[in-house]
């Protein structure tokens, strides 16, 4: 089951300096790694210690490529990236035989690629459409006319709303809920009781998309609630209605986006993040954790960093937080 | 399967200029409107981007009904309102039809009304009784002795726990948790270690609740937990043990309601507000999003916006951010 | 099915002042108490309005040991806790009887103790083992390899990933997903698109430990994600990858834990409290609601509270929002 430190070299862009032809079965961490194992040091600073463990073998960078080792190196530009590359390499062909479990409901008129797998006691609704390889975990309900693409992989007790729209190479972690009702009600103002706005509008979700576990993704009220390729989305995070968030957007656990707001490509959010309804955070702009965008509000500024509720750049929100303290110490 | 104008108008309260016998089978946004929608506008100024969508008619205010149009209007008072009723209407009748499936585990003491729908993998245990017209979705589990009324809508994988007393015309999305044991703990003084608090209460919810995917509602401790009548609550909120929530009560997403605190009606509670232990918030406060709300705490002040933790008037707390940000630029 | 007063005082550690052989079989509060109930009062200014409600007893401190009472008394030098033991006491034998429920899907490999239960419609991998007495609820997903001890409670819809070790006396509520991948990518710089860096270690959970409903807990990255025993987390908690929790520490609802983050013994996290990566919160430190600790901070002090977002001793907290309320006064 295990690769050549040459395949490897080979797959992640990456070259050997020692035995090219020692074998490695998996990642680990220094503290964890096996004689079977590969690890990685970012700098020269762990070297040493990466040289002490029992790992066979060591991705880094180029600054130690003319490092003495006793151990053979896998010299990359970008040693981590390549450690990923390689653990993703090693993990190919370690899942289950595809296997539509017998428990599992799948109407007739569901249509299931190659090499499906559906776990145990889920149900797949009528007219589901599953790309090959795609892996749908126990538990999971799977609506109405939802399109799935393929090599996604949906984990335990997963709930998609009918009609949801999904690309290739997705993953939804345990608990997720995709395409529910926005949180939408018109007051009657001679009585001040709610009734709900229709929520019938489509959710799309592109490839390569990563949700975590119990986050929550809203389908549009009349329109659509969109996901770009490669975002990744951590756990407990909620997406409202008719939210638009572009591609390679990182949205940190808890996070919470309301209704017709709109991240651009490359927004990098921390967690508890809270964004109001009908914002625009524009392309490569950062929010830290807990910071607040206020309703309408526009977020401008490639690699400045927001902080504070209502977020404005941190270098103004820490000057604030200074000249506060000082006060309060007189 | 659809119905003419005059039935809605009719229906919605709302009056036609043009033809009456125009028929509409559905809702849209002037954007995907198709030719058997109807849409809605709230004013003057995108009336004639409705008229040039495909919409067979469209809703709008008293303001527009001198307007020369080329499409039927249907009048309304409260233009919004009268499109979401309109909805409600034309999606009666598009449910499918009730079914217990085969796999649902019901318990041979629950009492089930007229056309109920059980999902498949369901667990309906002893003692439950579910109303007329009342459909639990797929995964979800209703423990003993629950009572649910007529024309609730539970999602797949929602939870309850036992004795959870539910009115009628609920919605609970999906993953939703109801009555779990509240966080409460007696830490025993001799060696610092934490032992249960008996969370053996009540939890009652109201008719025309609705409740957001992956929420959770902790039923009293040793008393109850109450939401009133009417109330919306979002995606991922969270409800202590012992907490009063009163009718029509608003709360947007990841909000959360620490034991034995009462929102009274009427409330507007935004995203992310943290309200602690014995707070009582009075009928008519609004809650700015992210606001925090410290124990004890009495909220009070009909229409006023509440904002900044602890929460104070936003015009007192915008004051104080002006103040701060022109002593930082000093 | 009830217990004298003579067996509670012997369980509980406490001393009956009267009637030492009246029954009881439950707990209540003052309000909801039948004639069967033993209720409890911290101190003499509810003991007038316990000696009025229906119950049979009252636990109450060794201030009330003269009191001239007209019902049974409890003396215990902790009345809250002795009142939660009893409680524990008298529920003991209401479970329903152990049971493998036939549509529970069990894998061939894994181990059951005496007395397990699974619910319907759950699944149990292969090589998992369950201690004598655990309960798994319906709808969970137990992973691969999981080994979980004697005498836990896993409700409804619980999901727990491959290979997580969990001890004795473990609760987790319903819509929990324990184990999940934590939130770590590699950002390729050349095309700006993020790969995933391995989520491989391990979930190791203590003794006595509870877990609130739809909490999410990842498995460490390469390392291992820790929950000491007797902690106690709420409802909506996010606890991220190679986070390391000490014993005995109390986090209340909706807060979020971030990647490597350490909380030593005895610490108390109130609700939304946003803890950063690489923060080490020292034993004994209590960080009030909604504050927000920065990467790699440092918190230190037995018995301080901490508050605000960057968090700062409470008293300092408090004194500048007097010094910012003053001046935006003036």
């Amino acid at each position: 089951m295990g690769k050549t430190l040459s395949q490897i070299a080979q797959a992640v862009g990456a070259r050997v300096l020692g035995d090219e032809s020692v074998v490695v079965s998996g990642v680990a961490s220094l503290e964890s790694a096996k004689p079977c194992d590969l690890v990685f040091v970012e700098d020269g600073r762990n070297l040493p210690a990466a040289l002490q463990s029992q790992a066979a073998a060591i991705i880094t960078g180029k600054a130690n490529e003319n490092y003495n080792s006793t151990k053979p190196l896998l010299i990359s530009e970008q040693p981590r990236l390549a450690f990923a590359r390689a653990a993703a390499l090693l993990s190919l062909g370690k899942c289950a035989d595809p296997w539509v479990h017998p428990s599992a409901i799948v109407h007739v008129s569901a249509s299931l690629g190659k090499n499906v797998s559906i776990g145990a006691h889920s149900t797949i609704d009528e007219n589901v459409t599953l790309g090959d390889e795609t892996r749908i975990g126990p538990g999971c309900h799977i609506g109405r006319g939802v399109q799935i693409g393929a090599r996604c992989s949906f984990l335990a007790n997963v709930t998609i709303y009918p009609g949801a729209q999904i690309g290739s190479g997705v993953v939804v972690h345990a608990g997720a809920v995709l395409g529910s009702d926005g949180f939408g009600y018109v007051c009657d103002t001679a009585t001040g009781r709610y009734e709900k706005f229709p929520q019938i509008g489509k959710l799309i979700i592109e490839d390569n998309v990563e949700i975590g576990a119990n986050s929550t993704v809203d389908r549009g009220a009349l329109d659509v609630t969109r996901i770009g390729r490669g975002t990744k989305i951590d756990n407990l995070v909620h997406v409202g209605h008719n939210v638009l968030i572009g591609e390679d957007v990182v949205i940190a656990a808890q996070t919470g986006i309301s209704g017709s707001s709109v991240l651009e490509n490359g927004v990098i959010v921390g967690g508890q993040v809270g964004i109001a309804d009908h914002v625009r955070i524009e392309s490569g702009a950062i929010l830290g954790a807990q910071s607040g965008i206020p309703t309408k509000k526009i977020i401008r500024g490639k690699g400045v960093v927001f902080w504070g509720t209502p977020a404005r750049p941190i270098r103004e929100y820490l000057k604030e937080l200074a000249v506060l303290a000082r006060l309060a110490k007189k």
